[in-house]
């Protein structure tokens, strides 16, 4: 049973808007056990409409269709979808009825053109509205079938929940396919996809001919690389199960080679890990920021709870507030030291236990000496001090980037190594 | 000139992530003025992969396929294009070099499946990297082609841009299709949609039936709404020119009905804005900021030039810290007092002669007294104080980003204000 989206809207490829639409139904059938293989756009255009439903008719065994069923010129999807199906258009008086109801219960005068909604193509089943006037059909095409949705996210959601799930469910089963899926993501700090891929290549070897479980990378740009692991099973429990079982595998291949990189589960962020570690420690935390100017807070500010233990920060982006508010001696401001004692000079400052700090080179020019891309990471945890020294790649906003999920990395693995010793 | 665009990813398929390269491309292309009727998305399977290439090529004259160029195992598109073509992949030692060198440069091993990426389908031409690893591929299929770039939107965007852009205006112009669209967007600030094109209203009305120009909103989020005004012209002086009359027409039209809403065009940001009018009366800036938690600061770091005129800023998470180090009396720190307390202390305790600051609310839960959403700016402007009251929509994160957009049009305001009295 596999299920192809094609969105509709001339507006979609233009990029006018996002299709939030299809993210949706691909996150709503995955987490169902409905295979789904192609997405489809296509503008609001009668032929392409047409052969784009052709084409996913061959393809897959159902499709969702949505956008296109309003009432005004350009919403052509219904009569698109008679032709694939070989069958007239017929107003349908229920519909009429309904349609006429919905003005007359806001007191609104229905513009005529509305009555184009209540056009379905013959043998077509309709899907009650409850939130809007354009009804939804379900259409069978042979042994396959179309199903189609208002593009209004806050109707098609309800439409899907309520009448595509329940018939796809029922088809599914029908066919004797039954499964479920999980998946659940790794994420990790510090390491490139491809050491990650020659971390785990044994066990990419060994699910080549599984068809139960599987391994992706994602790389998520500035939030560092995640490891995402699906698994089919025939019901929940044993969908977690084989999770359960693949992500122990992945675990143990990633930190044997690689350590400690995997900060996080699904949605959990790098601030996430370290207030997690704060809390349970019973400290605050101050940052100060120099080339990052703020970016390392503002994540921080994030995390709900945030204000039991984040105290503030100081952006010393000018050199003399790192020398008159940090006590940063008069000289070069890129270097362990100044870090160290922007740490110490911001938990002092602000009253906090723990001291964060970060100061180096965005770029494009080199400063104190310094090529673009240093920073330097400065730690002060309960008055001890010390520094991480990164070289980061890219250009000023993957520096500034790059530099706050390290140096929160950095805080996230020292507060690990004390809590341990 | 028909372009398709094909993201490749299973995590496109599972909902994982949105789809933002085919919005971006969407909209570089439509700005450039070649079509695109169809986009696809598919799956890291290989024979799912040539399908969609061989249904793109049926229905269109190029392909632009992201994703599936990395180094490992699940970076199947090359091999998916190679069998497109019907030629061998082929190891290209130019690539070796280049990926060894990336990873010298950085004083890393290379692990050996990056060479995965210098294979490439024989008749191909290579786009080189100038931010990773992974090349980019130009791959002729009879006359048509297909154009091969990594689904990180950072080194996509930077090939579209400079190699695959150029060969399609190539092409076009090759066809005989001759004229040019230029395009300018307007970007606002503090009105709705339904109000600005209730503004505009006529000049909608008499573009009906003009097929040279066209209106559109586009509700960027957190950056407010922008009107992009779109003309084509038979060479780039002829659309220049309706879009000159265009923009004319529409900004009086915004300025008589919603005042001074027009804060930049095109790429202009907030913070550029700001950074203009501080550079012009040689002012300096220092931020104090409570709910926003560091984000008005991050920004104002992203202006080229900023150290010229930006101290720094201190993010007064904890009441005690408005207390100690700003100045804020004891007591409700959420009022418009604490507000101008801050402005006026950051501005001191850094040494500025301007201070901004912000206080507020995020929410879910009250304080103060106040609802979830206020939020009061604060300005000190040489000594002068005052401040603005808002009320800001939606959850916690919005309501920071709402935050310092909105403070730093306040201050964008007050400087134009002063710079006429």
């Amino acid at each position: 049973m596999r299920v192809e989206v094609v969105a509709v809207g001339t507006e979609l490829l233009l990029g006018q808007i996002a299709d939030t639409n299809s993210q949706w139904l691909g996150e709503q059938l995955a987490a169902n056990g409905i295979a789904s293989h192609f997405h489809q756009h296509v503008g609001d255009n009668h032929e392409r409409i047409v052969l784009a439903l052709r084409t996913a008719l061959t393809r897959s065994d159902a499709v969702i269709v949505s956008g296109g069923l309003g009432p005004t010129q350009d919403d052509i999807t219904r009569a698109a979808i008679a032709e694939v199906m070989n069958v007239p258009l017929e107003r349908d008086p229920a519909l009429v009825t309904t349609i006429r109801g919905f003005f007359e219960a806001r007191g609104r005068t229905m513009p005529d053109n509305n009555l184009l909604q209540a056009d379905v193509p013959a043998g077509a089943t309709i899907i009650a509205q409850s939130r809007g006037t354009a009804p939804g059909l379900i259409c069978p095409v042979g042994q396959k079938v179309i199903y189609a949705v208002p593009g209004v996210p806050y109707e098609m959601t309800d439409m899907f929940e309520r009448a595509i799930l329940p018939d796809l469910l029922a088809r599914q089963s029908a066919t004797g396919e039954r499964s479920t899926i999980a998946s659940r993501v790794l994420r990790t700090w510090g390491a490139s996809e491809s050491a990650l891929a020659e971390a785990v290549a044994s066990r990419f070897s060994a699910l080549v001919d599984d068809d139960r479980v599987t391994i992706a990378f994602l790389a998520s740009g500035i939030e560092g690389i995640k490891v995402r692991i699906t698994a089919r099973g025939v019901d929940g429990a044993h969908a977690t199960s084989l999770l359960n079982d693949e992500e122990a595998r992945v675990r143990a291949l990633i930190t044997a080679t690689l350590g400690d990189i995997v900060f996080g589960v699904d949605d959990e962020t790098m601030e996430d890990a370290v207030a997690t570690r704060l809390l349970t420690r019973g400290s605050t935390l101050a940052v100060a920021e120099s080339v990052t100017g703020g970016l390392i807070a503002s994540r921080l500010v994030n995390v709900a709870g945030a204000s039991s233990w984040f105290r503030g920060g100081v952006v010393s982006y000018a050199s003399e507030v790192k020398f008159d508010l940090l006590g940063v001696a008069r000289g070069p401001v890129v270097s362990p030291e100044a870090a160290v004692t922007m740490a110490r000079g911001v938990a002092d400052l602000l009253g906090a236990d723990v001291g964060l700090s970060v100061t180096g080179v965005a770029g494009p020019e080199e400063q104190d000496g310094q090529p673009a891309g240093t920073v330097f990471v400065g730690l002060s945890i309960d008055g001890h001090v010390q520094h991480v020294a990164l070289r980061l790649p890219g250009d000023r906003p993957r520096v500034r980037a790059y530099g706050a999920i390290s140096a929160l990395d950095a805080l996230r693995r020292e507060l690990d190594r004390l809590a341990v010793t």
